[in-house]
């Protein structure tokens, strides 16, 4: 768990590659002789022979400095090592969209948290599709646009819904979002989306999940934070967390609780994500 | 855990006394003489042998059958048994006033598990010794009363806090409420008041617990709910919790991530004693 | 969570039936008159209004008056209230008997806290299809049997172990015991069998459960413990936990991570079946 | 959380120097240069600006190719930038002596551990001031050495005590040792003493903590490791963790639960200093 660790005026610099040696010594040489300081620096390769390697350096650099650093760090570094990589302005706070249907918990917790100003992110706008969290957006002077979402039309909401998006954001999250967004979508918002599953996955995948896990008995409640995928709640996952429960919590009361769970969860993958840390590998998620 | 256990409509009676066989036999042949049905009983005795013997029930009676209840078990039951007891109707929500400075997590939470209905209690009005958190208050249409402390004077304040509370609340929660209050207070007020501690007592009483936590190294921090005694973070616990932290984190991290287990310790605890499910013990308490 | 709450020379009662008032009143009036002392007591019930009513009541007793009491109380009580119950002398042990392959931290865990003292229980025998933990069985001086299981002869290995655990035993533990019992065998072996999953159930369910969890990507891997029955992984749930992860643990330190929730969860489970705290039903338990 | 995330076969660097630019890129491309591929690397600056950098990097390097490193490193880069470091071989395992008095948990927590390859050690010797384990030891072929402690006669043990660890072990672990060791003991020792603290330290320091948690009606009983300093329960802590429980644990219960906690803190915090993830800085720490 990591709150806010970023400092501003940084650059984050996020790798991926086939591992090899030398990778670490020519992207410090290079960050080195282009006058930065490397503050933090984390890696993973998933196997030293043949795997993929992962890093994220966060380093300080004058802005004065800053010219042409990305164009000569593809050539020199990156395309030799065949990286796949991305550099990122820490004081660029992330642009989110949050999209939601009625139940406030997890938007009202991202509205309090970028209040504060514990999570490096700007709240862009909110869609809903429903008008009841009106109030609460407009307390933050967030603007909040509804866009009902009929079920045989659900092509002209999603229209709605990306002309909204279009260029204004970095990132979508659905806070308990409950309709299903459709593959075209998904392939046109052109940003990551992250949702927050109201369970454990991949238990309890699908509808109703704390009615199911009553039946079941089960003496834990969870959520699952992922990034969105057209396999629906198989996305990759970037954060879980449970809370007890016992025989005496109704299917109600497994939701409420829960509730304190999915918002929790989901703030810090917001967080994770808005800071750089989340690296995606096929199905899994590299959380630095 | 328990989430809002409480049925409406339900009667709630505690009691203690010294431990001896046929308590249970006695309070349960009265109850179900006069017409209850009991849904839920938790019992607990520190001591089978010259112990203290605490119980809780809660249980179903027709309003017409009501009338007199409270005479007859005190004659019946609670005076030939030694009981110190009280009953209480669980129709009647627990008027709560909120005291707070500038921090507005443990606030907001209350605010918003009060609107969603899962706070067994009523927020009658929230006293600040700031204006900040009038705009919150005001979106849920609750009284804000902005009493300025000042140093040399904190009796005219108390007393002005003494006269917004005076037969207006069953009991009082300090959402991070930094001022001391007086031993006069708390013998004045009349009612209980609950404390939350950005740490997990007896560690880290007093001042900055988190740069103190810090510099220790620790890799946990905590919060605790507890009643508010005359001696400072010393009275009994009622809901503690931790998060697990590293050295990545600075003080200002720690009191962020601490915020988290404060709100949700706080809430647990309020709800707790909201639903009658708290029995002091000395400097202890039986949560049942 | 409650260690050993057990004190030597009480009985237990546990009830289940249609819920209706005047139960506990019955119930405590017959133990009150029969010189009783009830030091414990815990109910539940799915619905007041036409559901199932939960008992479980630890009580002193003179032995001099125990005489006939479970006729008196089948007579005058159970039947009239159509209750199924049984009552237990919490002075005699439950006998376990243990079935374990090859892996040990379960069954050394269990015969460690029952040599502390810490199992209200007595360890019968351990039997195992493999001859690797004789030794740690000999260190606690528990018979060790050694029944070898032929894939296309389970059937005589079933037999065999029948017989060993025929009448003497009061509980089976499936201590990590890497094969399948048929439905035959848990037909006859007429105690209850106790298994711990090594995942967080209904997620992976079956085989190889950490090497998918890393392939999902998760963060927090969990242990079920729950009563087996014919259908695979789908019986009662007494008692689950969790431990948080990381992208840097391969299959094999998930396994070993996981092994620390496994033998913890299966103890606690283990430990509540003793003291009769869990009440099956349906598919669902009630933990006292 | 990390299980035994060594790879056989790597060497391990670990630095710490005031912080400035060039630290990673030089140790990067001296390591490179000298063939080396680096597996996994960790660093922490207190401040980018005038703190104090640690680094800890993993790499393969033939064996053919390890002659002079050490004093090619130290002259080249270590000296130059200032720092103080270590190299460490991790096809070594530490080798660890483990002093226990009674209470059988940790001890047996580290045995199982270290039989199963869960420990990156070797367990040298058991030393006790009882000889009530012994057979424990002998289970796991440890060489068992039972030294008195006498209350007037402390000085004479401690000088068998250092006799017997004398260049046999680079770790010692008190594992419930109940001894408070003298000041010229720790001087002498020559190597790090990893303590096990039955509580959330510094909640409870001292004696009794158990019972001092029970009065204060604690909800949650902690364990902390950390390194032995001459100050008594105030040295850096390395690990802690919690376990939730309630008024129904008596003290005696409380340290049952507490048992868990302490073997699973303590073995936490072995391996962290087993797999050199552990820089001391201060009174604090620093975990990779």
């Amino acid at each position: 768990m990591t709150a806010n660790a970023a400092t501003p005026g940084l650059l984050r610099l996020l790798i991926s590659c086939p591992d090899r040696p030398g990778i670490v010594a020519g992207v410090s040489r290079f960050l080195f002789e282009s006058g930065a300081n490397i503050v933090r620096s984390d890696q993973y390769s998933t196997d030293p022979e043949g795997g993929t390697f992962f890093l994220r350096m966060e380093f300080a650099l004058d802005r004065t400095k800053r010219d042409g650093l990305a164009e000569r760090f593809g050539l020199k570094v990156a395309e030799p090592l065949g990286m796949t990589w991305r550099l990122w302005d820490a004081s660029r706070p992330k642009r989110i969209s949050v999209m939601v249907s009625r139940y406030d918990h997890c938007l009202l917790d991202l509205l309090w948290r970028w209040r504060r100003g514990q999570l490096d992110a700007e709240i862009a706008m909110v869609i809903s599709n429903h008008p009841d969290l009106r109030d609460d957006a407009d307390l933050f002077d967030v603007p909040y646009h509804h866009v009902p979402v009929d079920k045989d039309r659900k092509e002209e909401a999603e229209a709605r819904q990306l002309e909204l998006l279009d260029g204004c954001c970095d990132l979508v999250v659905l806070a308990r979002y409950m309709q299903v967004l459709s593959p075209e979508f998904l392939d046109r918002v052109g940003v990551p989306v992250i949702n927050i599953h109201h369970s454990f996955l991949p238990a309890f995948a699908g509808a109703n999940p704390y009615a199911r896990a009553k039946e079941r008995g089960v003496k834990l409640v969870g959520a699952t934070a992922h990034y969105v995928t057209e396999e629906l709640d198989a996305g990759p996952i970037i954060e879980q967390d449970v809370m007890r429960v016992s025989h005496r919590d109704g299917a109600d009361a497994l939701a409420q609780l829960g509730a304190d769970v999915e918002r929790l969860v989901l703030a810090r993958a917001v967080q994770a994500h808005c800071e750089d840390r989340v690296l995606r590998h096929g199905n899994t998620t590299v959380v630095f």
